[in-house]
């Protein structure tokens, strides 16, 4: 087998068949296929798509490309969720205690954010002693016996995603949907996930900014988990705003917190209540959607879902007692509110530009090496279609320093305010399944 | 300027800028920007194709990335002829002796050749003593004193091409017309060519399959040399069966000497009169295609243009007897009819496969390291629509050992025989300006 003939073959419209396909990631992640040819490659496919066999073909291979996760010794089906990224995201917080607390085991791994703001680890790295550096071992028995437990993602984790994604970055082949599918489908399997709850997210604020591209890419996902054996679900939700209120580690970490106790932000509270209830049925802990939603608003009401991240947190060393005490969370020095400047309705949140504006007063990260200001980070008091009156506050900035006006001239950029009133968007925009 | 955005501009449609185009050729001389993303890059070229003046720009950032030569101490205006390969292509043999005894100045830069047969080098050392070791200076004297001399082709002419080229090679990124004709002229303009006369060939033994595809790519070159001060023409000839009757290095000098004194194969010296007559008029020494003709006639007929090939010869250190005497040539020890197994009319010459039966011979370069055995190649005694009796020779194999059985096999299989009457091809087949 050539690889020039498989580049050819792509070019032309041709289908490669799997063992094409196993042959171009196993050749790459070795180092006999170079960088000149995958990229040559991933450009073919940008231009000529691929097969739904392709994409299954194309994932499993990256998948097999590097050590893969054993969760057997987790009873129960373990259901992982993703969510394509997006601008104060803090529902994998919410969610891993939440269905946990209904039966669904959660064995997640985690990685560092690179972006406006860090990762999901960044972010409970803001509670005191929390750490995620345990064995495999240890993370399993934490499954089994608290339900819920969260490791740092292995670095032999679909090697192949890893360096065709770095390739992707720098010749224009990240925009492919096959690609972008199957990278995020292959760590999941990877990561050791029987069934899959995806949240794509569609906006200003999203990777994919138009709702057809975030559809096809759900469509496209959904369709690789069913040829795999893997039942996945798409959820398509709103991003052309911020979700929640929260932009910010140790932000997010009290607005999770606020939201399993029952009084977080509306929609951040919906869209945890709708990707854990399909997470329930999958995980078989509830047979229907109405049912499993009933099962979490109870572990809300009652005290069990934040019952569940206290022990979550102690089990990892991390400090419990913030969830009632807030304030021993990492806090900035500086509380700066952002005064409406004409009354009216709020219009737009540019989502995106809220997220660089969080970068700005460092609560995200350049570069690997760049370290995060927990504390810093947005706190809208607004979103979209709420009234507002001149001088109102419609966001607090929370900063470490008093050289913040760069961001501050972000925020206001970033918030439309307009006198006729203003329909707030609808959240959860669609499904696939 | 960053690399990924120029691809992402050029995969969505864009045109690149003179100085986008600049700053990637001269990147990738340098080293700066990497095979892989000039691979990406060249394959969105593949899907997006270029605008006219994108293909001038990156034909003169060819040009500029290396030695350039100056002709100017050469009086006159300087043409040059390009051929696009194809299987027993005899013309610039014929053609720099012809011209230059009409008083179109050659100077010709030629190469080594990597396929079925040898480069115009490769073949003019088959005749004892003759080198194209010459510096460049006694190169101009030659030219300025006897109108003809050729020189191998600089290292350093055209860098970028010929790291591209070979990047191509490997990426499924050859067939662009676009890269194709860019890379032609580049080579052509950086060997100091003032106008070039294209010879485009189509059909089984061409580099361009398809008619229409031939036309585009000779359209393009066209336009390219129009937007850069080159007036350039293309003729399109007709390469569905080998062009004359030689395949093979000495052969093919011995059909040269044929042509040049008149006995030569009617195709071979219609194309070199129809390509000589567009260079004399392009250079000034005649008016019309019709007059220049004329010359060319006249040059073969009063030996002229022989003669000429003699002391072109002789002056760089070739034994000019071999013109009378063309035994003095390399010979291959076995000369092996091809008898026809049937009676008919030739219907087809597979042209490639031919090509293939010579190299199998030993007539061409599988790689730069090979060495080529000048005796050895292929004669052929009918060409399509002659008729032939069963036992009549289609075809002479020139051998240097006995184990010729695989190319006897391709010269048969290469040669169609049907019952019918069969149309001769048309030879020149379009022309371009």
């Amino acid at each position: 087998m050539r690889t020039v003939d498989l580049i050819t073959k792509k070019r032309d419209g041709g289908e490669l068949t799997e063992s094409e396909i196993r042959f171009l990631i196993q050749g790459y992640t070795d180092g006999s296929i170079p960088d000149y040819q995958m990229s040559a490659m991933a450009m073919a496919i940008f231009f000529r798509g691929m097969t739904p066999e392709e994409r299954a073909n194309l994932t499993m291979a990256m998948v097999h490309s590097g050590e893969t996760i054993d969760l057997s010794a987790i009873s129960g089906t373990k259901v992982d969720k993703h969510s394509t990224g997006g601008v104060g995201d803090t529902t994998t917080l919410v969610l891993a205690p939440l269905v946990a607390a209904i039966g669904v085991p959660v064995a997640k791994m985690s990685g560092r954010g690179l972006g406006h703001t860090g990762g999901t680890i960044d972010k409970l790295e803001s509670i005191p002693g929390f750490h995620v550096e345990i064995d495999n071992d240890a993370f399993l028995k934490l499954v089994n016996r608290n339900g819920l437990a969260v490791i740092g993602q292995s670095d032999n984790l679909t090697p192949a995603d890893k360096k065709l994604y770095g390739l992707r970055d720098v010749t224009g082949t990240v925009n492919s949907i096959p690609l972008i599918a199957s990278s995020i489908m292959s760590k999941k399997i990877a990561s050791g996930a029987d069934a899959i709850v995806l949240d794509v997210k569609t906006g200003d604020g999203a990777f994919m900014k138009e709702m057809s591209e975030a559809e096809e890419l759900a469509a496209c996902m959904v369709d690789i988990g069913s040829r795999v054996g893997r039942k996945t679900i798409a959820v398509l939700s709103d991003m052309s705003q911020p979700l929640g209120n929260a932009i910010g580690n140790a932000l997010e970490v009290k607005e999770a917190i606020d939201t399993l106790r029952g009084t977080g932000p509306r929609d951040l509270t919906e869209l945890c209540l709708t990707l854990g209830s399909h997470m329930a049925v999958l995980a078989g802990v509830a047979t229907t959607q109405e049912e499993a939603r009933g099962l979490l608003e109870t572990a809300i009401r009652n005290g069990s879902a934040l019952e569940k991240f206290k022990v979550f947190l102690a089990a990892q060393g991390g400090d419990a007692s913030v969830v009632d005490e807030p304030e021993r969370l990492p806090t900035a020095k500086h509380a700066i509110p952002v005064p409406a400047k004409a009354s009216g309705f709020v219009a737009s949140i540019a989502a995106e530009n809220m997220g660089v504006a969080a970068m700005l007063l460092g609560a995200g990260r350049a570069t690997k090496e760049s370290r995060i200001d927990l504390a810093v980070g947005i706190v809208l008091h607004k979103k979209i279609g709420d009234p507002v009156e001149a001088g109102e506050a419609l966001a607090t900035l929370y900063a470490n320093s008093l050289s913040y006006e760069e961001a501050m001239a972000k925020i206001y950029e970033s918030i439309g305010i307009q006198a006729e009133a203003v329909h707030p968007p609808a959240l959860i925009v669609g499904e696939v399944k």
